[in-house]
Formats: structure tokens, sequence, C-alpha cells
């Protein structure tokens, strides 16, 4: 019998929410690496190391639009004694073999061009007068329009010193440092970073693909008719979306119907295309609670910590939980209560973790905060349980949203954060602190 | 002469920060909405107030498996004296027609079931024999595997109040009802509550459709091989992840060389998918400044605030830019410096509002903080320009993170933060306050 079982036969075992977390996390591991195109792999979590192949900038340029001149040659200058300097061309950002300065010659050159041989420094355009033979220019005329600015003269109107508005080579990274870090996370500079060092793709864990299933007889797809008895499934939805939220792709399977050999042959179709599964529904001690039946029996019994256990958690909402792996690559799968509250806290406390650890990431939770209760009455817990209330956050305090019923789906839309109250407590006043969970 | 020809006559009038945001904001209005699928508008904002159309619950209901009963019928009920009930069937959540309790009957009921004609209140299974004539019980055995428990007798061993376990009809919300705001920003507890009030599609502001490109004919694609004087693209990845971060739908285009009449037709192809236009380089003042050149001529002037204007700002990274709107719809463009750090900076500053601004939020702006300089040196920035450098910002202090170089994108990678140094300091010593940008 496997240990799972063994556990399982304890149904009047109650988990802490930190037990089921700590059995959870110690289960996922981090999806397998892959090689993604740099924009693909925005969010994700580089593996390796990654060192500069090339010295940035590659080469020595200059900072300003202006002249490349050599340092004599301007010593001295000023607006009423310029320096007039032979034009001996242009030099572009991307020019392979740029033109050679040569005593008492200047080239214009291009924010970012190759600073041309025999040249010692740059004077901006502002310090000239732009060949244009009169005072000092804010500009240059665009060389499609004005060919000529690439020949003739330049007066300069100020000295400049060695290396003045150039970039020297190396002085951003130089090959060989370390870029990034493995462990990264990649973001916009980071993807900046990359592409500069001439990286087109990069090795990250993936985000992982989340299935997820709501189950019930009784769920109707918004925008259909609501027959009688029926609600509209809207577990289905909130979590794909808090899945994406999470980092996930993911996929809305929709309501299966409280039925184990459909809601079983549905899991197993959809195992193909998922890291994780979520499912709603099913899971407490009804005589219908499907998720629970189907899964139950599915466990592989050659393999430690296999098969999907059910457990009562010393929580609430969200008491009845289930958690395991199922088919051949041994997917996990959390079996969430169905009562939407109920579900949406679990997927908080317990799923968004696991897509983070399934994605590499070290930073698995949501932000905590101590904050002062608001409201005008005591907020009441059962003992031995750790309760999670809907609040509204603004610094540093929270008040109080709906109640504690795990069906108040219309107050959770108003919630920022999750009260805590813990398992020793029964009630908390008003005006005492208390955690909580911030929702972002 | 329209007012930004006029303006952009005046080429030495350096616009602030302020001023340029503000011309910004005052131009991109949000788009007009569109009718989305639940899923497909997760982070976008409701155009209209939500009202609900069906109580929700929509009928009473059970909030626990177990037994519907009438209170009568089990007062007093004890382990020892139990209440002795006909079981008259199942109530399965999604029954249409519920079996009728009587007097001396129970029905066998699951959370979320309607509460079955006759009945006042539900005792749990855990409250009972379950049936099984035993002591009692901690759940229900499957209906697949003990049809049984849908007949015959079951011995209840607690009384119940009326309306014990039972969920009202409307008790979260009741029709009519303002469920949502317009404004509100769709979440995953959102779209929960849209999709348990029925609502399949929701009326939404799109995300906007950002097309990025880089120009410079000294651009390498990454993962290419970098010939002399060429540098590797880092502008167009960098800017596209960050369109999608600040959320937009962002398309890269890459790299364009410096070509005035390429880069207008690049830009007309692009106008079909752009709600919003992005360029980096060519808006200095040399002489390949192509974006400028291309630009400046493409002005409505019949209109009010079209054709792009080039300036400069009091900044520093990212003096010279570049705004207006093109082509027959208007489309907004913003026309970036070509250095990475200036591009990346100006976007924070001024794509990403005008991105959350035309998505229709009213929460434009990254997080400010103020926060204590730490490090070893003073910073140093010119008279008359704000400065942004980079920063590591920690629990109310922040550290400078390489130098003010424009080009330093390694320094970036590196940074969370942008050190804000007023226009009217030249120094911050450490030690001293400084208003941070928290890029998250």
């Amino acid at each position: 019998m496997s240990s799972a079982a063994t556990r399982s036969a304890d149904s009047d075992h109650l988990w802490s929410v930190d037990e089921h977390l700590e059995d959870i996390l110690s289960t996922v591991r981090p999806l397998e690496p892959i090689e993604l195109q740099l924009l693909d792999a925005q969010g994700c979590v580089l593996v390796d190391d990654v060192t500069v192949p090339v010295s940035l900038p590659p080469f020595d340029n200059s900072s300003m639009d202006g002249y490349a001149v050599r340092v004599a040659d301007v010593a001295g200058a000023s607006e009423e004694f310029p320096a007039v300097l032979d034009v001996v061309g242009d030099v572009a950002a991307g020019a392979a073999d740029p033109v050679r300065v040569g005593p008492g010659q200047a080239a214009r050159i291009m924010t970012g061009a190759p600073l041309p041989p025999g040249a010692e420094a740059v004077v901006p355009v502002e310090w000239t007068d732009g060949g244009l033979g009169e005072g000092p220019v804010s500009g240059m005329r665009a060389r499609s329009l004005a060919p000529e600015g690439a020949a003739g003269h330049v007066r300069v109107h100020r000295p400049a010193e060695a290396r003045a508005h150039v970039r020297d080579k190396g002085s951003d990274v130089r090959a060989g440092d370390l870029a990034l870090e493995a462990g990264t996370i990649l973001g916009p500079p980071q993807i900046a970073l990359l592409a500069a060092i001439g990286r087109g793709t990069v090795r990250v864990r993936p985000r992982p693909r989340v299935v997820v299933l709501s189950t019930g007889s009784e769920l109707v797809q918004p925008g259909e008719e609501l027959g009688p008895g029926r609600i509209y499934d809207s577990n289905s939805f909130a979590l794909t979306a808090a899945a994406r939220d999470a980092g996930a792709i993911a996929y809305r399977v929709g309501a299966v119907a409280d039925d184990a050999e459909t809601l079983r042959s549905t899991i197993e179709d959809q195992l193909i295309r998922a890291d994780l599964l979520v499912t709603t529904g099913g899971v407490s001690v009804g005589a219908y609670d499907v998720v629970k039946e189907a899964l139950e029996s599915v466990g592989d019994e050659d393999v430690a910590g296999a098969g999907v256990e059910f457990r009562k958690l010393a929580m609430q909402p969200g008491k009845p939980q289930g958690f395991g792996s199922i088919g051949p690559d041994h997917t996990p799968l959390l079996a969430l209560p169905g009562n939407p509250v109920s579900s949406y806290v679990s997927f908080e406390l317990f799923v968004r973790p696991a897509v983070r650890a399934l994605m590499g990431l070290t930073d698995l939770h949501r932000p905590r905060a101590r904050a002062v209760l608001k409201g005008d009455r005591a907020l009441r817990s059962p003992k031995g349980r750790r309760q999670f209330l809907r609040g509204a956050y603004t610094d540093g305090e929270v008040t109080p949203v709906g109640g504690a019923g795990s069906h108040l789906i219309a107050a959770l839309a108003q919630a920022d954060a999750l009260i805590v109250v813990p398992e020793d407590a029964e009630s908390v006043e008003p005006g005492a602190e208390v955690e909580v969970v911030l929702l972002g």
C-alpha cells in the first residue's frame, strides 16, 4: 500500500495549510529548459549564466553628431578664431571602412559611427559652423537634401580633449564578462542586453501549460440560458484567468458533467497538453463527487507520491482538497473545491505557487503585509482553522468585504486582499493587527 | 502654419519632461470599445456599468453534502435517540425537479443542489449514519458504487434550525444590483463574477496594438554575424517586450535602414495594424537622422496637432524626441532616441503612459517612491536637465547602478528603478533623499 493510500485512509486527519503547500512544492519540479526566441522568453527564468561574447560597444564610436578631429588641430579654437578644417567625408553609423582623418582634416560623424582612423576626438556639430561658413549651427542638414555637407570646410569653435565624445570599445561590457546570471527573470532590460550581445535565442524554463476543468452537472456556460437548479460556470473562467496571471499558458476546458468515466477520459485527453491540471468541484463528501471518484483509482502505486490523494485541510474556505499526479508523465493535478470563493482562494494559496515553481521562479508567493483591521464588528473564525476572508487593503489598513460564505463571489470582485485569521484565533476585533495576502 | 510647425521652428526651446508628457496625454484618446469573450478581456477596462440580471444564488440551495429535512422531524435528535427518516431520493446539483420531502422523510442532498420542496433545513452527512445503520459517517459513498444510498432510512443525530446550511436565493447578489462599475479592470475575480451572472462577453477597451520599429543602417539582427562598424539591434526587442509589459499587443518590425523613403513606406505598411507607432533612432541633429527626415514632411496640416514634431527635452538621457500623429486615422507616433538606455527610459516615461491611456486606464504611471541615496560618491547632473539614472532599490534605499552614459545597457539590466535628479540639482550627495521610479 502506498503512503498516499495510508494517509488518505486516515480521513479524519486535518492537514494544515502549510503541510499541504509543502507537499505540493516538494513534488512539483521546474520544467525542463527549452531554447526560445528572445521575445518568447519574456517573463521566463534564465537557466544558464550568459557571458558576453563581444565587447560593447564593439568599437570606439561617437556619442554625438559632429566632426571627428585631431586634438592638435582644434587646440585653442574659439568662435572668434575658429579652426578651419577640410571635411574629408561622412562617417555614418554602420560604416565598415571609414575615411581616414589626417592633419588639418575632419570627418563629419554621426552618433554611434566608428571613430575613423587618425581622429582622436569628436566635436559636436553645435560647436561648429556645420560647414555653412556662418555662425554656430544647431544641427546638420539631411545628407539626402544637402550632400555637400560631407565635403568643403568646417569651422570649429571650441577645442576638444583626446577621446572627447568618444565611447570606448568595451566601456559597457567586455567580452567574457558575466552578462546575466542563471535564475534571472527576463524583463525588457534583460532582453535588451541579450539582444545587444547578439543572442537571438536563450535557454529558459518555459511557461507551464495549465489545463483548467470545472466539474458539475449544474453548470451552464455563460451566455446560455439558465435552467432550473442550474448555475453559471464561473470557476473555469476565473482560474484560467488566474493561471495566466500567474504566468502560465492556460487552457479552459470548461464544465464536465458529474460522471466519473466522462471526467476520467476528459482528463486523459488533456494530459497531452498539460504540465499541470486543475479541477474544481467534486472533492467533498457527497455521493456525486466525481473528481474524487474518478481520480482516487488512478494512482500509479509503483511510484512514490503518485496518484491523487484527497484530504481535509484546517482551512476556511477550502477544506476539501486533492493533490497528486496522474498519467504516464506523472503530471501534477490539484483538485480544488467547487465553491467559487473556495476555488479562487485555493488557487491563490496552492496553484499559483505551483505554477511559479514549474517556471523555476524562487519567489513563489503573493506578497504579504501586516494591516490594521477596520470595520465595525469582530471577525469570527472557527477554532483550529486558518481562515481567509476577503478584504480591501489601503496603506496599512484592511476592511473586510462581504461575509465568510464561500459562495460570495460578488464580494470577491471588490477585494484586493485576503485577511488571514490564524488557527488559534476565534475572533479578531477591529483595531487589531492582521496578516493580509495582497492579491495585486 | 500649424502650431506644431510654429513650435518646431523654435528649435532652441527645451521642453520639460512634464510638458512633453502632457502634450502626449492630451492627444492620445482611449480606444473605441469592443465586445470581447470574457477571457480575452482579462486586464482590460470595462466600459459600461454591469448590473446583475439574475440573483445569485438563483435558488435556495444546500451549502453541505447531507440530508434535506423538515425541522420538526429532527427536533431533539441525538446520537442516542436519532431521528429515523425515510430517504425519498437524491437531490444532486443541477437537479431541475427535485423530489418532495414530506413529514418523516429526508432527501439526500449535495452541495449546491436546490433545497427540495417541503424541506426546511439541511443536516450535514457527518451528523447522520449515512443510511448505513451504524454510527456517524464522514461522508457518502459514491452514487455509482452504492445506489442504495438514495433510498432506505437515515438516522439523524442532531437537530437543525430552519434554513440551517441553506444558502438563500439572492444572498450573494440580487437581480438589478450593480455588479461592476464602468472603469473596473478585469482581473480573475471580476471575470469570475461576470461568468457567474451569465455574461459570456463584455464590452471593454481593447489592448492597443503597438508597432515597434528600430532604425539604423548599423543594426544587425541578434544571432547573425556582426560586421565592422555594426552593432546588434536591441531596441526593437526591448521596446516590444516593454510594450507587452505595459499591456499592449506589440509587433516588432525590427531594424529599418537609414533611408527616408524606405522608412516612410515601412511605416505606411504598418499603419494598418497599429494603434500606436514607436520608432527608435534617427531623431537627433545628424545628417542621417531619417526618422526626422521622413516624418517631418508627413504632417496633416489641416488637422490641429497632426504631423510629427521633433523637439528637445530638458532631460538626460532622452533629449531628442518626436511626437505626433500620422496617416489617415491620425495614428499617434512616438519617435524615441536610438541609444538603448535613452529609448528605454523614454519608453517608460512617455510610451507606457500612452499605452495605458489608450487602454482607458486612469493609473498611467509607474509607482514612485522616496529613497535614500546609497553609494560612495555624489551623482552629477547637468543643470536645467531632469536626469534619470539607473538604480537598484530596496526598502527605501537606492544604489546607483552603472554610470550616466546612455549606451550602458549592461547596467540597465541590473537596475529596477530610475533615480530622478531634478532640473535644479547639479549634484546629489550620498545620504540625500531622492525620488525613484520603480520599474517593477
